[in-house]
Protein backbone atom coordinates (compact mmCIF):
# COMPACT_ATOMS: atom_id res chain seq x y z
CA UNK A 1 0.00 0.00 0.00
CA UNK A 2 1.72 3.05 -1.45
CA UNK A 3 0.35 6.66 -1.39
CA UNK A 4 -0.80 7.95 -4.46
CA UNK A 5 -2.47 11.04 -6.11
CA UNK A 6 -6.56 10.93 -5.43
CA UNK A 7 -7.57 11.35 -9.20
CA UNK A 8 -4.79 8.34 -9.80
CA UNK A 9 -6.65 6.05 -6.53
CA UNK A 10 -10.24 6.76 -8.03
CA UNK A 11 -9.03 5.69 -11.15
CA UNK A 12 -8.44 2.35 -10.07
CA UNK A 13 -11.30 2.62 -8.28
CA UNK A 14 -13.27 0.94 -11.05
CA UNK A 15 -15.67 -0.36 -12.70
CA UNK A 16 -18.87 1.61 -11.31
CA UNK A 17 -22.57 1.23 -12.29
CA UNK A 18 -23.80 4.44 -14.12
CA UNK A 19 -27.75 5.52 -14.41
CA UNK A 20 -29.57 7.76 -16.27
CA UNK A 21 -30.55 10.43 -14.44
CA UNK A 22 -33.80 11.85 -15.97
CA UNK A 23 -36.32 15.00 -15.44
CA UNK A 24 -38.38 17.53 -17.35
CA UNK A 25 -38.30 21.06 -17.99
CA UNK A 26 -41.30 23.72 -17.44
CA UNK A 27 -42.67 22.30 -20.71
CA UNK A 28 -42.50 18.67 -19.59
CA UNK A 29 -39.79 18.15 -22.25
CA UNK A 30 -37.69 15.72 -20.92
CA UNK A 31 -34.06 16.03 -20.58
CA UNK A 32 -30.92 13.86 -18.72
CA UNK A 33 -27.49 12.51 -18.34
CA UNK A 34 -25.99 9.27 -16.98
CA UNK A 35 -24.01 9.57 -13.53
CA UNK A 36 -21.73 7.18 -11.69
CA UNK A 37 -22.10 9.52 -8.77
CA UNK A 38 -25.28 7.64 -6.92
CA UNK A 39 -26.52 5.73 -4.60
CA UNK A 40 -29.40 4.64 -1.73
CA UNK A 41 -29.34 6.40 1.45
CA UNK A 42 -32.58 4.90 3.00
CA UNK A 43 -34.68 2.33 3.13
CA UNK A 44 -37.07 3.24 4.92
CA UNK A 45 -38.68 5.59 3.41
CA UNK A 46 -37.18 4.29 0.22
CA UNK A 47 -34.47 6.80 -0.92
CA UNK A 48 -31.41 7.74 -3.57
CA UNK A 49 -28.97 10.66 -3.76
CA UNK A 50 -26.98 11.38 -7.03
CA UNK A 51 -24.29 14.03 -7.36
CA UNK A 52 -24.53 16.50 -10.61
CA UNK A 53 -22.41 19.39 -11.62
CA UNK A 54 -23.12 22.24 -10.68
CA UNK A 55 -23.03 23.53 -14.19
CA UNK A 56 -24.63 21.08 -16.20
CA UNK A 57 -28.25 21.27 -17.04
CA UNK A 58 -30.15 17.99 -15.62
CA UNK A 59 -29.23 19.53 -12.38
CA UNK A 60 -31.39 22.84 -13.38
CA UNK A 61 -34.55 20.57 -14.88
CA UNK A 62 -34.11 18.21 -11.11
CA UNK A 63 -34.40 21.46 -9.25
CA UNK A 64 -37.37 23.42 -10.94
CA UNK A 65 -39.60 20.44 -11.69
CA UNK A 66 -38.45 18.61 -8.35
CA UNK A 67 -38.72 15.01 -9.54
CA UNK A 68 -36.16 12.73 -11.55
CA UNK A 69 -35.97 9.07 -12.69
CA UNK A 70 -33.33 7.30 -12.16
CA UNK A 71 -33.38 4.31 -15.25
CA UNK A 72 -30.41 1.75 -14.75
CA UNK A 73 -29.35 0.41 -18.23
CA UNK A 74 -28.26 -2.96 -20.09
CA UNK A 75 -26.12 -3.81 -22.73
CA UNK A 76 -28.90 -3.02 -25.36
CA UNK A 77 -28.83 0.95 -24.33
CA UNK A 78 -24.91 1.51 -24.65
CA UNK A 79 -25.57 3.91 -27.87
CA UNK A 80 -27.99 5.67 -25.39
CA UNK A 81 -25.68 5.74 -22.70
CA UNK A 82 -22.21 7.20 -24.60
CA UNK A 83 -24.81 9.59 -26.36
CA UNK A 84 -26.46 10.68 -23.00
CA UNK A 85 -22.94 10.94 -21.77
CA UNK A 86 -21.43 12.45 -24.02
CA UNK A 87 -23.57 15.89 -25.01
CA UNK A 88 -25.18 18.31 -23.34
CA UNK A 89 -29.05 19.12 -22.86
CA UNK A 90 -28.55 22.91 -22.98
CA UNK A 91 -27.61 22.29 -27.08
CA UNK A 92 -29.30 19.13 -28.11
CA UNK A 93 -32.63 17.16 -27.72
CA UNK A 94 -31.05 13.69 -26.26
CA UNK A 95 -34.62 11.45 -26.13
CA UNK A 96 -35.17 13.05 -29.80
CA UNK A 97 -31.32 12.80 -31.44
CA UNK A 98 -30.93 8.92 -29.75
CA UNK A 99 -35.14 8.01 -30.26
CA UNK A 100 -34.77 5.83 -27.12
CA UNK A 101 -38.31 4.44 -26.29
CA UNK A 102 -39.79 6.05 -23.34
CA UNK A 103 -43.39 5.08 -21.38
CA UNK A 104 -45.17 7.27 -18.71
CA UNK A 105 -43.94 7.20 -14.99
CA UNK A 106 -46.80 6.19 -12.87
CA UNK A 107 -46.30 9.04 -10.20
CA UNK A 108 -44.47 11.56 -11.16
CA UNK A 109 -44.23 13.60 -14.76
CA UNK A 110 -40.95 12.18 -16.16
CA UNK A 111 -41.02 9.70 -18.57
CA UNK A 112 -39.34 6.19 -18.02
CA UNK A 113 -36.90 3.96 -20.44
CA UNK A 114 -38.57 1.25 -21.74
CA UNK A 115 -35.62 -1.20 -22.51
CA UNK A 116 -33.47 -0.16 -18.90
CA UNK A 117 -33.73 -3.12 -16.76
CA UNK A 118 -34.97 -0.85 -13.28
CA UNK A 119 -36.31 2.49 -13.24
CA UNK A 120 -37.26 4.19 -10.04
CA UNK A 121 -39.53 7.13 -10.09
CA UNK A 122 -38.01 10.04 -6.95
CA UNK A 123 -39.74 13.25 -5.68
CA UNK A 124 -36.97 15.65 -4.48
CA UNK A 125 -36.64 15.88 -0.52
CA UNK A 126 -33.39 17.70 -0.49
CA UNK A 127 -31.14 19.55 -2.94
CA UNK A 128 -27.77 20.01 -0.99
CA UNK A 129 -24.34 21.93 -1.46
CA UNK A 130 -21.79 19.60 -1.38
CA UNK A 131 -18.88 23.11 -1.39
CA UNK A 132 -17.39 21.06 -4.15
CA UNK A 133 -18.41 21.05 -7.96
CA UNK A 134 -21.83 19.34 -7.31
CA UNK A 135 -25.02 19.50 -5.76
CA UNK A 136 -26.80 16.25 -4.18
CA UNK A 137 -29.77 15.40 -5.02
CA UNK A 138 -31.81 13.15 -2.33
CA UNK A 139 -34.95 11.77 -3.88
CA UNK A 140 -37.84 9.64 -2.33
CA UNK A 141 -38.83 6.48 -4.39
CA UNK A 142 -42.15 6.48 -5.04
CA UNK A 143 -42.26 3.82 -7.58
CA UNK A 144 -40.46 1.09 -9.37
CA UNK A 145 -40.16 -0.76 -12.54
CA UNK A 146 -38.33 -3.80 -13.63
CA UNK A 147 -38.20 -5.07 -16.91
CA UNK A 148 -38.43 -9.07 -16.94
CA UNK A 149 -36.87 -9.28 -20.42
CA UNK A 150 -33.44 -8.45 -18.58
CA UNK A 151 -31.50 -9.01 -15.86
CA UNK A 152 -28.24 -7.45 -16.11
CA UNK A 153 -26.89 -3.82 -15.59
CA UNK A 154 -24.43 -1.91 -17.13
CA UNK A 155 -20.94 -0.88 -15.52
CA UNK A 156 -18.36 1.60 -16.93
CA UNK A 157 -14.56 1.22 -16.20
CA UNK A 158 -12.17 3.61 -17.36
CA UNK A 159 -8.48 2.28 -17.78
CA UNK A 160 -5.97 5.65 -18.76
CA UNK A 161 -8.32 7.40 -20.99
CA UNK A 162 -9.95 4.69 -22.33
CA UNK A 163 -13.90 3.89 -21.73
CA UNK A 164 -15.66 1.00 -21.43
CA UNK A 165 -18.87 -0.70 -20.41
CA UNK A 166 -19.92 -4.22 -19.16
CA UNK A 167 -22.58 -5.71 -18.24
CA UNK A 168 -22.71 -7.47 -15.03
CA UNK A 169 -24.84 -10.34 -13.23
CA UNK B 1 -41.37 -2.97 -17.93
CA UNK B 2 -43.69 -3.24 -15.47
CA UNK B 3 -44.48 -1.44 -12.06
CA UNK B 4 -42.74 -3.70 -9.23
CA UNK B 5 -42.44 -3.01 -5.27
CA UNK B 6 -39.10 -0.68 -4.75
CA UNK B 7 -37.83 -3.02 -2.40
CA UNK B 8 -38.35 -5.96 -5.24
CA UNK B 9 -36.37 -2.94 -8.29
CA UNK B 10 -33.60 -2.77 -5.25
CA UNK B 11 -32.74 -6.10 -5.07
CA UNK B 12 -33.03 -6.68 -9.02
CA UNK B 13 -29.88 -3.13 -8.64
CA UNK B 14 -27.11 -5.67 -8.27
CA UNK B 15 -24.12 -5.95 -8.08
CA UNK B 16 -22.88 -3.27 -6.17
CA UNK B 17 -19.33 -1.85 -4.87
CA UNK B 18 -19.11 -2.30 -1.01
CA UNK B 19 -16.55 -0.85 0.95
CA UNK B 20 -14.99 -0.50 4.20
CA UNK B 21 -16.05 2.72 5.71
CA UNK B 22 -13.60 3.06 9.06
CA UNK B 23 -13.56 5.66 12.11
CA UNK B 24 -11.97 6.21 15.68
CA UNK B 25 -13.45 6.78 18.94
CA UNK B 26 -12.06 9.52 21.51
CA UNK B 27 -9.50 7.00 22.15
CA UNK B 28 -8.40 6.72 18.65
CA UNK B 29 -9.48 3.22 18.77
CA UNK B 30 -10.60 1.39 15.23
CA UNK B 31 -14.01 0.57 14.16
CA UNK B 32 -15.93 0.46 11.25
CA UNK B 33 -18.40 -1.14 8.95
CA UNK B 34 -18.79 -2.36 5.61
CA UNK B 35 -21.41 -0.22 3.51
CA UNK B 36 -22.42 -0.19 -0.37
CA UNK B 37 -24.09 3.01 -0.27
CA UNK B 38 -21.29 5.59 -0.93
CA UNK B 39 -20.53 7.63 -3.89
CA UNK B 40 -18.55 10.24 -5.15
CA UNK B 41 -19.72 13.41 -5.22
CA UNK B 42 -16.94 15.85 -6.56
CA UNK B 43 -14.05 16.30 -8.63
CA UNK B 44 -12.69 19.99 -7.41
CA UNK B 45 -12.25 19.40 -4.51
CA UNK B 46 -12.17 15.81 -4.38
CA UNK B 47 -15.02 14.43 -2.45
CA UNK B 48 -16.76 10.91 -1.15
CA UNK B 49 -19.68 10.48 0.41
CA UNK B 50 -21.39 7.41 2.24
CA UNK B 51 -24.98 6.67 3.71
CA UNK B 52 -25.14 4.78 7.26
CA UNK B 53 -27.61 4.14 9.15
CA UNK B 54 -28.49 6.33 12.47
CA UNK B 55 -28.57 3.99 14.90
CA UNK B 56 -25.09 2.26 14.02
CA UNK B 57 -21.98 2.58 15.55
CA UNK B 58 -19.92 4.17 13.05
CA UNK B 59 -22.07 6.74 11.87
CA UNK B 60 -21.69 7.59 15.68
CA UNK B 61 -17.63 7.27 15.32
CA UNK B 62 -17.50 9.82 12.04
CA UNK B 63 -19.83 12.10 13.75
CA UNK B 64 -17.29 12.51 16.98
CA UNK B 65 -13.74 12.05 15.12
CA UNK B 66 -15.05 14.65 11.57
CA UNK B 67 -13.21 11.92 9.60
CA UNK B 68 -13.05 8.39 7.95
CA UNK B 69 -11.46 6.12 5.88
CA UNK B 70 -12.58 4.72 2.66
CA UNK B 71 -11.05 1.03 2.25
CA UNK B 72 -12.11 -0.87 -1.24
CA UNK B 73 -11.38 -4.43 -0.67
CA UNK B 74 -10.86 -7.29 -3.03
CA UNK B 75 -11.27 -11.21 -2.53
CA UNK B 76 -8.63 -11.51 -0.36
CA UNK B 77 -10.44 -9.80 2.53
CA UNK B 78 -13.68 -11.50 2.10
CA UNK B 79 -13.36 -13.08 4.89
CA UNK B 80 -13.32 -9.61 6.68
CA UNK B 81 -16.23 -7.96 4.76
CA UNK B 82 -18.41 -10.64 6.08
CA UNK B 83 -17.21 -9.90 9.46
CA UNK B 84 -17.94 -6.02 9.48
CA UNK B 85 -20.79 -6.41 7.65
CA UNK B 86 -22.30 -9.05 9.91
CA UNK B 87 -21.49 -7.63 13.33
CA UNK B 88 -22.02 -4.22 15.64
CA UNK B 89 -18.73 -2.45 16.48
CA UNK B 90 -20.93 -1.47 19.84
CA UNK B 91 -20.19 -5.28 21.05
CA UNK B 92 -17.10 -6.40 19.82
CA UNK B 93 -13.79 -4.99 18.47
CA UNK B 94 -13.81 -5.94 14.64
CA UNK B 95 -10.05 -5.33 14.06
CA UNK B 96 -9.08 -7.01 17.11
CA UNK B 97 -11.56 -10.04 16.25
CA UNK B 98 -10.48 -10.02 12.11
CA UNK B 99 -6.67 -9.33 13.10
CA UNK B 100 -7.35 -7.29 9.78
CA UNK B 101 -3.77 -5.55 8.82
CA UNK B 102 -3.90 -2.11 9.45
CA UNK B 103 -1.08 1.41 8.75
CA UNK B 104 -1.31 4.54 9.39
CA UNK B 105 -2.36 7.46 7.24
CA UNK B 106 -0.98 10.24 6.24
CA UNK B 107 -3.68 13.17 7.25
CA UNK B 108 -5.85 11.68 9.44
CA UNK B 109 -5.60 9.21 12.66
CA UNK B 110 -7.92 6.39 11.22
CA UNK B 111 -5.67 3.69 10.45
CA UNK B 112 -6.04 2.55 6.84
CA UNK B 113 -5.98 -1.13 5.55
CA UNK B 114 -2.80 -2.54 4.43
CA UNK B 115 -4.87 -5.16 1.95
CA UNK B 116 -7.02 -3.34 0.66
CA UNK B 117 -6.93 -2.69 -2.89
CA UNK B 118 -7.75 1.41 -2.47
CA UNK B 119 -7.94 3.83 0.59
CA UNK B 120 -8.90 7.33 0.93
CA UNK B 121 -8.77 9.11 3.51
CA UNK B 122 -11.87 11.81 4.25
CA UNK B 123 -12.13 14.68 6.74
CA UNK B 124 -15.82 15.15 7.24
CA UNK B 125 -17.06 18.35 5.52
CA UNK B 126 -20.95 17.63 6.16
CA UNK B 127 -23.47 14.92 7.52
CA UNK B 128 -26.55 15.62 6.75
CA UNK B 129 -29.88 14.57 7.77
CA UNK B 130 -31.97 12.76 4.40
CA UNK B 131 -35.10 12.77 6.85
CA UNK B 132 -35.06 9.32 6.26
CA UNK B 133 -33.44 6.19 8.06
CA UNK B 134 -29.58 7.35 7.66
CA UNK B 135 -27.66 10.06 7.78
CA UNK B 136 -25.01 10.90 5.04
CA UNK B 137 -21.46 11.98 5.69
CA UNK B 138 -19.45 14.01 2.87
CA UNK B 139 -15.76 14.30 3.43
CA UNK B 140 -13.13 15.66 1.37
CA UNK B 141 -10.75 13.29 0.42
CA UNK B 142 -7.62 14.43 1.98
CA UNK B 143 -4.90 11.42 0.82
CA UNK B 144 -5.21 8.30 -1.03
CA UNK B 145 -3.05 5.11 -0.91
CA UNK B 146 -3.35 2.30 -4.04
CA UNK B 147 -2.18 -1.44 -3.98
CA UNK B 148 0.32 -2.46 -6.77
CA UNK B 149 -0.31 -5.85 -6.10
CA UNK B 150 -3.97 -5.75 -6.43
CA UNK B 151 -6.31 -4.75 -8.97
CA UNK B 152 -9.73 -5.93 -8.45
CA UNK B 153 -12.32 -4.37 -6.11
CA UNK B 154 -15.34 -6.20 -4.52
CA UNK B 155 -18.74 -6.87 -5.38
CA UNK B 156 -21.87 -7.96 -2.95
CA UNK B 157 -25.24 -9.19 -4.91
CA UNK B 158 -27.96 -10.56 -3.44
CA UNK B 159 -30.45 -12.93 -4.99
CA UNK B 160 -33.07 -13.96 -3.05
CA UNK B 161 -31.58 -14.22 0.92
CA UNK B 162 -28.34 -15.21 -0.74
CA UNK B 163 -25.45 -12.37 -0.25
CA UNK B 164 -21.90 -13.44 -2.35
CA UNK B 165 -18.73 -11.41 -3.61
CA UNK B 166 -17.26 -11.36 -6.40
CA UNK B 167 -14.18 -9.59 -7.35
CA UNK B 168 -14.39 -7.75 -10.70
CA UNK B 169 -11.91 -6.51 -13.65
Amino acid sequence: MRESSIEKAFEKFSPSSCVFVLSIDENKKPGGMVASWHMRCSQEPQMHAVALWKLGNTQKLISESKEFVISVPNKSLEKEVKFFGNNSGKNIDKFKETKIKTQKSSKIKTPILTDATINLECKLVKKIDTKGDCFIFIGEVVAAHINEKKDKILFTAKKGDKRSFLEIW
